[in-house]
């Protein structure tokens, strides 16, 4: 019953997006299969979800790993996986015709009062379940990676979709701890990456005219900027900046904006820019320490999310106390 | 001399941004000395000053209120400010014919080897200084709100500015705890109020199409995009989200930033729009409420200082012992 809370999810493909839904869903304490057509990618993935539990454990953000690791449970096959889920969570290879095939799989082994939610970060659900038989249950659920650490979930609805379903799955994501927003048409990027390209594509064209290095533009957002929208959104944030609210800004502030806007004109990012931020980078940052770098990120995630947790609510680990 | 460490300081203007840098210097062990045209203004500075030290002591980033207030003199006229000062940071009204008349006095009273940084978030300082005698002394040292509490500086020269205060302006800066970075062109609002913007003119866009709600929008940001940029910049972010770097994600995503861009017409924020969006902050949030919420964004920047400060170097009180 879809009305009711989830208790039993499915988690289909087991990347670093799948495990961190699957780590979102078994700390609400859901039931939670995990299917993945490799057979290695799935003998790995409860190890995986250890570790990764042990470092949220280390930060305060989880109390007991084996506790939420026995909540999941790794299946043999698709049908297995899906076919007892109250709601299950795509996410495979993000490539049209793969998303294809296996959402027709999905649809065929779900129950028809079940609901699945797509990963996708940019394919619309229009373009992969047009002509599934279950096709109302279908919507994209997107995540930014990883999940179990930063917590927007974008809902994007397909024509077909059953509109029933987005105020529930709106309220449930709310219930394991994630922030889902609405977004009500199926626009390139979402609203999420829309924001990110349209900072970004300046970011570029900056670097591109030599305003600044690349270093000093990426300090302006995160010893600047960042540190407000780390907890205010950019509304709230102009609301705030000036004595009488956000139409107050706007009268003062649109006519500089909007002549920014006017003076850029949108291009593509040249690849002999991308070749000199390229260097840029890695004179800071070898190749071969890019992996060490993204695990510094999490754990600093990690670190950002127990003391946002902890101003917010005082202790940051009673999420997996649902 | 200016190739020493900066040692007495002078403050022209003692608004919200004036007493924020006030702070700043006097946290790191300078002496300063505050003018304002204002008599009350000038008055109630150094109370205003000790309120913001003491909820500053209360997150742990400040040891002594009165050892760093005591730092602080209040001047009874602009020439006393400014005469024996290594550093002086204009930071009145943003106008060009006041910044132009104040920065005449400062161009006078100054010693001829000091240093003016004008804390201007958008006039160039091409527009006020050409008439200064002192005008290679000059350059726009624009901090974020409030300064004390983000670090963000830009360091923007004026044509004419000697080239070699820049690099002595930059280490000063760092030295007292803020993070500066160079703006090579006065272009108009500088790198962080053309990033700040460029995600803005997106996000005014996206509510006006009705794609989400403004409280979605903003949490796409302060629950998904901020928690990353708040502690690693944009280009930091896209290089370490593909598996080769950022040449990677740019081979692979810049085609769809491209597309967002190029179908994105700039153009002012519409009146109704505006109003709408009033509307809704204001049912969230009422007019009488701002200064309020206003104190709580500062508690949680605060609180957020501390927090980052504490994963990077243990105890965040640190800073206030240079």
């Amino acid at each position: 019953m879809s009305q009711q809370p989830f208790q039993t999810v499915a988690v289909v493909g087991a990347g670093l997006v799948g495990l961190g839904w699957a780590i979102v869903f078994a700390r609400a304490g859901l039931e939670v299969r995990i299917f993945d057509s490799q057979l290695d990618t799935r003998r790995d993935a409860l190890q995986r979800i250890r570790n990764s539990l042990t470092d949220m454990k280390h930060h305060g953000l989880v109390d007991d790993v084996e506790v939420i690791t026995n909540r999941i449970r790794i299946s043999g096959s698709l049908d297995d996986a899906v076919g007892a889920a109250d709601y299950i969570q795509e996410s495979v290879l993000e490539r049209t015709d793969v998303k294809t095939t296996v959402c027709e799989q999905i649809s065929k082994a779900m129950r028809s009062d079940a609901i699945c939610g797509s990963s996708t970060s940019g394919i619309p659900a229009s373009q992969f379940t047009a002509d599934l038989s279950k096709r109302d249950r279908f919507l994209v659920v997107h995540p930014v990676n990883p999940p179990h650490l930063i917590p927007l979930v974008e809902l994007v609805a397909a024509p077909w979709t059953d509109q029933a379903i987005i105020p529930v799955v709106r309220e449930e994501m709310k219930r394991i701890g994630q922030s889902p927003i609405v977004i009500n048409a199926e626009v390139d990027g979402f609203v999420l990456n829309r924001l990110q390209g349209a900072l970004l594509n300046e970011a570029w064209a900056l670097f591109e005219d030599g305003v600044a290095s690349l270093a000093d533009i990426d300090a302006a957002v995160s010893h600047g900027l960042g540190r407000r929208w780390s907890f205010m959104g950019p509304f709230e944030t102009i609301d705030l900046n000036a004595p009488g609210g956000i139409a107050d800004y706007a009268r003062r502030l649109a006519p500089l904006y909007h002549s920014i806007a006017a003076s850029r004109v949108a291009k593509p990012w040249p690849n002999d820019v991308i070749s000199r931020a390229e260097g840029e980078r890695r004179e800071v940052l070898s190749r071969e320490n890019l992996v060490d770098r993204s695990a510094w990120r999490d754990q600093r995630l990690m670190a950002l999310t127990a003391a946002l947790s902890e101003i917010d609510h005082g202790s940051p680990s009673d999420r997996d106390n649902p």
